[in-house]
C-alpha cells in the first residue's frame, strides 16, 4: 500500500526511519498499538511520495531532509525526493523561508497538480503532518467549495486544500484516506466529511493522540471511576522542537489548547477548573519534552489526594508510531467502503475524535471498541 | 442492612465516620464509585457491631475509638461497642497490647461464640479490615475444617477463622456475605470458596485496590494499548499509620508485595523488570501516605520514554469508600444467591481477585463490567 | 517599634495574623529566618496603621479584612482600621473596584496628607506589599522629582510615590525605613537611594525572595559548584490568590520574570537557555502555590542527569515571615544611620538586591553575610 | 602525578576513562568541581596502577575491563594491566569469583607485595574505590597494628589492609596519599588518623559526596536558613549497577544508611524524622539511579509546604569527576606537609568528613572554605 506525507518535518521523518527500520527487522515495533495483528502487514507499507514548502527541503530526498533528525537512516529513503505543496501562510512568522505551489498558480490550478503528481505514484493513503495552523472551519460545503474555486486564498489554510484535492483525488481514483494528524478540524468539520462521503474519501482525524492528552484521559477516567471529585488539574508541556515553537504564535496555540481541554469534560461530565495547554519552547529541551502535571482531588470523607505527574516524552515518535496503524487502517476502510470518517479509529487515535457531534471517551475502552471495529478480538471486554 | 466489622481501625473508622457523614447530609459521597447508583442506598447501611482485639478499644464505643482518628466523629456511633475478636498473633511485635476470645476458648468455642454475637444483631455483612497478617492458605477444605476442629491455633490466622465462622453464620442464618479487604488470600482460597458456595456465603476478596497499584494497573495499560515496551517499574510506598508500621514486619510485608506485583503480569502479559513494594513507615506522614512511580519504556523508533508519578494519598478514605460500595453489593449477591464469591465485583474493587483462577483486569474495563453486573448502565462501552 | 502596612492583601494580613499569634504565645515563629535571635524582639513589633485602593477593604478594621483570608484571626487586629491610599492604576485590569487619595488631591498632597497620617501614628518602619506593578525606573533623581512636583500621574506608579513620601517623612521625623517587597524598582533605582540617602531614609528591596527562585540559585549553586554544566532550567508557577491572577497581565509579568531570570545568571556567570517564569493563575489552588522545575546538566565524563522538583508552596507566609524580620532590620539600621540601601540584607531577602550594580550571590552565603551585618555569629563560616 | 585505582570497577572505570578524554581534548571537564584552577592540571593526572579482586579482571588491561562499562575507551589504557589485590569477604555473597592476594599468604606478607608494586611504579596518590564493605573501626592503632601482624583475616576489611599499608608505603617513600572513598571509616577512625600522621600519609575521607545526600544538605541547609520546621524527609534511591547490588546485603547498607542519615542532624542540629537509605537493586536503571524525596515543613503561621525532588543521576560519573579534584589535592597536601587528615578537604568531597569529631556543614559553604584552603579566591564570600 502506497502512502503520500505531507510535511516531511520531525513526525514525517521518524515515521519514514522507523518504518523502514521495522521493515528491516532493525527494531521492534514498538509504539505502533496493533503492531502485527492487522491483516495489512508494517512491510506492506511504502512511502511514495513527500510533500514540503520549506525551500531547504524541497528537492532534497526524504533520506537527507531525515539526516537532520535522526543518525541511522536507512538507504531505502533515498529514492524518494520531496516535492513542492501549498504553502498558505503555514510557517508564516516563522523562521523558515517557504514558497508553494499556489505562489504562481490559482487554487485550483495547484489542487489539480497535487492530484496529477498523486495519481502518478499510485498514492492510496495521504498523511498530514504539516505544521499546527490557525484556522476557521467551514461546516458549509458549498461555502468550502466557492472558497477554492474563487481563489479565496485568505479564508483556507494548507489542510483545508490538501483534504479538498485529496477528496477530488478519491473520486477519480475510486477511494483514498486522508489522515488529518494535525489540530485543523476536518474528521469534525461537516463540510468536508460530507464531501469525503460523495467522494469515496475516508478521513481520520483530527490531531493525532499522543502526549499528556490521552493519558490524562485514562488518569482522570480512573478518579471518575471512583467518583473522586476533582478539585483542579494543571498540565504544563514544554519542547524544543519545531512544533513547540510553532505553538509559541497565539494564535496556533489556541487551536492546540481547545483540543486538549475538551477531553476533560468529554469523560467527567463536569467541567473541573483545568490549566492545559502546552505552555513553552525552549531549543535544547528538543523533541524529547517535559511535561508536568497536578491534579488534587476529593476522596471519601473530604480527604484531599494529590496526583503530580512528570513525563519526559518522545514527541514526534509518539505519533510516527500511531501513523504506522493509521495508514493500514485507512486502507482497510477504503476497502470496506466506510467513506466519511470512522469514529471508532478516531477515539483511540486522535485528540478529537470526528465527527463533530461525537465525544471522547476513556482511552483503555476506545481500544478495545477499536479492536472490533478492526476484526481483531478485544483484549480484555 | 446491617454491618460488622472486624477491626475497629483506620479504615474501620473512616468508614464508620463518613458513613455516617454522608446519611447526616454533612459531605457529599465522593470516593464511593457507584455512590447513588445501587438500589440499595448509602442511607439503608446501619453499622451494628464492631469487634477488634487491642486491649485499648474493646469495651469502647465506636465513637470514642473514631476520635483518635478524626475530630468531627457524629453523634450516632456513641452507641455501638467495640466487642472482642479473635487475635491468633494479629499484634505480634506491634507496640499494642492485646486479647481474644481463643485466649480462654477453643477455636471451635470462639467461633461459636461470635456466630452468636452476629445471630443477637442480625448481621447481614461482615467487613475485614483486620491488621495485614502473615498466613498459609488452604486451598483444600477438609484441612481447614480440620484446623478449626482441632483447634490448631498455629495453623489459622485470625482473618481465616472469621471467615469460617461467617460460613456457618451463613448456613444457619440462611445467607450472609463477607468483605475481605486484606491481603489474606480467602476468595482466592479454594478451600473458602467451596465452603461459601455450600453455606449461602457470598465472598468479595482480597485487598482492597487502592492507591498506587490499581493506578499502575490503568498505566500501564495505557502504554500496553500503544504497544510500548516497558523497561522497568519502580513504586515505592511510605506512610504513618499503623498499617506501614505492620509493613515493616517482613512476614506481613510479604503478603503485599505479591498482591501488588501479581497485576503488572497479569496485564501485560509479560514480566518487565519491577521494584513494588510497600517500602517505609515514618509516622508524621501520617495516613496520607507518599508513592513514587518510575516507569520508562521503549516508544516507537527505540525511543526512551519516562513517567514518574508521585502521589500523597489518603490510605484509609480511599478503602473505606469502596467498603459503601461493597457492602451493598455483598446484600445484592445475597439476594441474587450468588454464594461463592463474584469475580465481576472483585475486579474492580481487589489488588488480588478472587477466584483463584482469574487474573487482573484493567481496572477501566472492570468498572464497566461491575456496572453490568450490578444491573447499571455501562458508562462508555 | 510601629509599623504600616501599604497593601493589605494576602501577604500583608497573613504578615499581621502570624505575627499577633506570635505575640499571643499561640504559635512558634517558623518561616522567621532570624526569629528570636536579633536583638528586637517579635514582640516588639506592633502594626499601626495600613492603608489599600480597594474600596471594600477601606473603613474596614485590619480584623475584618484577615477573616477573608484565615479563620483564627486575633482579636487584637480590630483596632487598625484600613485607610486609602494612593491608587494610580495598581488594580487596573482586575474585578476590584478601586480608589485612591489622588482621585481627588494632586500628588503632592497625596503625599503630604500620607506623611500627616504616619506622623500622627509614629510609624518607624513602612511595609509596601501592594499588587505588582508595571512601571518605567526612574534613575535620575530631578527627574522623580519633577514627575511628582509636576503632577505626572501616568509616569509614576503608586510604590514610586510611596517611596518618595517615605523619603520626605523620613527627613522630616528624622530616620525611618521602607521595605519593598514587591518588582517594582526602588532599591535598584538610583534616584531613590540617593535621595533616600539625603533624606535619612533606609530602603531594603527589591521583591521579596520567596518561592522557588531562592531556592533555585541555592540548587544552581550546588551544581555549580561541581563544574556540572546546565543544559536548561524550566521552572513553572501556577497559584490561585490575587497575586497570580494580576500576574496574567501581561505587563506586570514582565518585572516577575525579568527579576526571576536574573539570579541564574548571576550566579552561573553564563546563561543557560531557561523558562522560568509566574505561568498561570488556577482559582481552586489558592495560596499554595504548585511549583515545577526541570533542570538537566552535564556530569563528567559527558553524563546526562535531570532533576525535576515540584513543590506546594503557601506564597504569602514565605513572604509573611520574612518581613518579620525586615521591619525589625529596618529598625536597626535606622538605628546605625545606614541611610540609602543595605546590600547585605536585600542579598538574603530580596529576588532583586539593590543597589543596582550588585548582583545575586548564593543564599546560603548571602545569609552568613547578613547575619554577620546583624551582629549575629555566622553559623557555618 | 601517579595515581593507583583500588577497584577498577563502575567509577574506577569511569574515573579512567573520563581522565583520559579530557586530557585528550575530547571532553570538557564538567563534574571536576576544581578543573583548571588548580596548579596541578588535569594533564598531570596519569595512572599507573589498578587492583581488583574479580577473577575476571585479573590480568586483563584497564582498557579491556573498561570495554564493559562503556563504549569510548582511549587507546592509552592498554598500558595498565589489573593486578591481584586483598579480598577478605569483599565480594562475598555477590555473583563474582574473587581471589585475593592473602589467599597464599598472611596479611603481613601481602601489605608487603602491594607496597613493592607500588614502590616499583612510583604511586603518590592511591584512590580507594572497592565495593562497600561490612566493617567494625579500630580507633585504637595498637589494637589495628595487632590485627594486621596477627595475621586476624576475620578482624580487618580490605580497606584497613589497603589503608595500613598505605602508611607503611609512605613512611617508606617519604609521603603518599590515600583517598576513602567508600563508607568504611578510615578519615573518620583515630587508628588510621594517628597512624597516618606519624607516616606522612595523607588521608581524605569517608565515602565521596555525590547524589541525593549533599543535595539535600543544601536544601535542607536552604530551610534551615529560613527557620522553617521540617516535618520529616523521605528519600528513596534505586540503581542498577553492582554498587546497588551489593547494598541489598543489609550488613553493607547499614554502612551507607548511617552516612547518609547523619548529615541531616549535623545541619539541622535537631533530627527530623526520616527514612534515607539506598532502598533498591534493580538490574535494568543501570547506573543512572532514580532518586526520589520528599519533605515536609512548617512555614510561617503554621502553613504546611511539600518539596518533591526527583531525579535521574549518573552515579558513578558523579564520583569519578570528584575523584579528579581529590588525586590532585592529596598531592598537594603531601607537598604542604598536611599528613594525617584535612578537613576542609573532607567536607566538600565526602559524606562523612574525618576527623571524626567534625561535623558535616552545607556544601555550599565548605565549597568556599576548600577553596580557601586550596589557595584559590572564594566565589562568593
Ligand atoms: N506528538 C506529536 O508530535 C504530535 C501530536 C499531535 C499532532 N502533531 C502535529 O503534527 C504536525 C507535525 O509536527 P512536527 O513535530 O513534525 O512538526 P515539524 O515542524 O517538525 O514539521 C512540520 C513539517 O511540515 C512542513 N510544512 C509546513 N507547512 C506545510 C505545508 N503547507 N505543506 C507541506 N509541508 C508543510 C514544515 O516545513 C515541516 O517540514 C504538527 O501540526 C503537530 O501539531 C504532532
Ligand atoms: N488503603 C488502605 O488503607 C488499605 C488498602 C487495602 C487493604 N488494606 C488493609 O486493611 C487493613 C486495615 O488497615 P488499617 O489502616 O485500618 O490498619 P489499622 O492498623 O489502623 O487497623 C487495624 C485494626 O484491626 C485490629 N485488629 C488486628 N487484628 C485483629 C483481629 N484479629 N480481630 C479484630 N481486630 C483486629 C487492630 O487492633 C486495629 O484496630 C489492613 O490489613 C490493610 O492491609 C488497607
Ligand atoms: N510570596 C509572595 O507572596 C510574594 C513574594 C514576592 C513578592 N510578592 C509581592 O507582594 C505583593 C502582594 O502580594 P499579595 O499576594 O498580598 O497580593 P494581593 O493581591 O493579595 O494583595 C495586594 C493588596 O494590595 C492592595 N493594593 C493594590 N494597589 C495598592 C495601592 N496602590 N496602595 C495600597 N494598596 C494597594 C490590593 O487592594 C490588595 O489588597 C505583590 O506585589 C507580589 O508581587 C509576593
Ligand atoms: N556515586 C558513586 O558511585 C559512589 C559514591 C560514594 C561512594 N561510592 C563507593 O565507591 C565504591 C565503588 O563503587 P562502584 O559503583 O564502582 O562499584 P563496582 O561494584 O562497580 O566496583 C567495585 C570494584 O571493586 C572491586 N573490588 C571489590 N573488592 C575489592 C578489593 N578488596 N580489592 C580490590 N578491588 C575490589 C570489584 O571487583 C569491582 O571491580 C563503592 O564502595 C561505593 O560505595 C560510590
Ligand atoms: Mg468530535
Ligand atoms: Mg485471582
Ligand atoms: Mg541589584
Ligand atoms: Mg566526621
Amino acid at each position: 500500500m502506497k502512502v503520500a506525507i505531507l510535511g516531511q518535518g520531525y513526525v514525517g521523518s521518524i515515521f519514514s526511519i522507523g518504518l523502514e527500520r521495522i521493515k528491516n527487522g532493525e527494531i521492534e515495533p514498538y509504539g505502533v498499538p496493533l503492531s502485527n495483528e492487522l491483516p495489512i502487514k508494517i512491510e506492506d507499507i511504502e512511502i511514495v511520495a513527500s510533500y514540503d514548502v520549506d525551500k531547504s527541503k524541497i528537492g532534497k530526498t526524504v533520506y537527507e531532509v531525515c539526516k537532520r533528525y535522526y543518525d541511522k537512516v536507512p538507504e531505502s529513503l533515498k529514492d524518494i525526493v520531496v516535492e513542492k505543496g501549498i504553502h498558505l501562510r503555514s510557517l508564516r512568522n516563522l523562521p523558515i523561508e517557504a514558497e508553494g505551489l499556489e505562489d504562481n498558480l490559482s487554487l485550483s490550478e495547484a489542487v489539480d497538480k497535487l492530484i496529477e503528481s498523486w495519481k502518478e505514484k499510485g498514492v492510496e493513503v495521504i498523511v498530514n503532518v504539516c505544521t499546527t495552523e490557525s484556522f476557521v472551519p467551514f461546516n458549509d460545503k458549498e461555502e468550502l467549495i466557492k472558497a477554492i474555486e474563487e481563489d479565496k486564498k485568505e479564508r483556507v489554510t494548507a489542510t483545508q486544500v490538501y483534504a479538498y484535492a485529496a477528496c477530488k483525488y478519491a473520486k477519480e481514483v475510486g477511494g483514498a484516506a486522508f489522515i488529518n494528524a494535525i489540530p485543523t478540524l476536518i474528521a469534525n468539520d461537516k463540510a468536508f466529511v460530507e464531501l469525503a462521503k460523495e467522494s469515496n474519501l475516508v478521513i481520520f482525524g483530527d490531531d493525532g493522540a499522543t502526549g499528556a492528552t490521552p493519558l490524562t484521559a485514562d488518569v482522570i477516567t480512573h478518579l471518575c471511576q471512583r467518583n473522586r471529585h476533582i478539585k483542579y488539574i494543571v498540565q504544563f508541556n514544554i519542547g524544543g522542537n519545531t512544533d513547540f515553537l510553532a505553538l509559541t504564535d497565539e494564535e496556533r496555540n489556541k487551536s492546540k489548547e481547545y483540543t486538549k481541554s475538551s477531553i476533560v469534560k468529554d469523560i467527567l461530565g463536569y467541567e473541573p477548573p483545568h490549566y492545559i495547554k502546552p505552555t513553552g519552547y525552549l531549543e535544547p529541551i528538543g523533541d524529547r519534552k517535559f511535561i508536568s502535571m497536578d491534579i488534587e482531588y476529593i476522596s471519601f470523607n473530604g480527604a484531599i489526594d494529590e496526583l503530580i505527574i512528570n513525563g519526559r516524552i518522545n514527541d514526534s515518535p509518539a505519533l510516527a508510531g500511531l501513523l504506522v496503524d493509521l495508514v493500514r487502517l485507512g486502507k482497510m476502510a477504503i476497502e470496506r467502503k466506510e467513506f466519511g470518517t470512522v469514529y471508532e479509529v478516531n477515539a483511540f487515535y486522535m485528540k478529537n475524535p470526528g465527527p463533530i457531534e461525537k465525544k471522547n471517551i476513556p482511552r483503555i475502552i476506545a481500544y478495545e471498541k477499536l479492536r472490533m471495529w478492526a476484526g481483531l478480538k478485544p483484549r480484555w471486554l
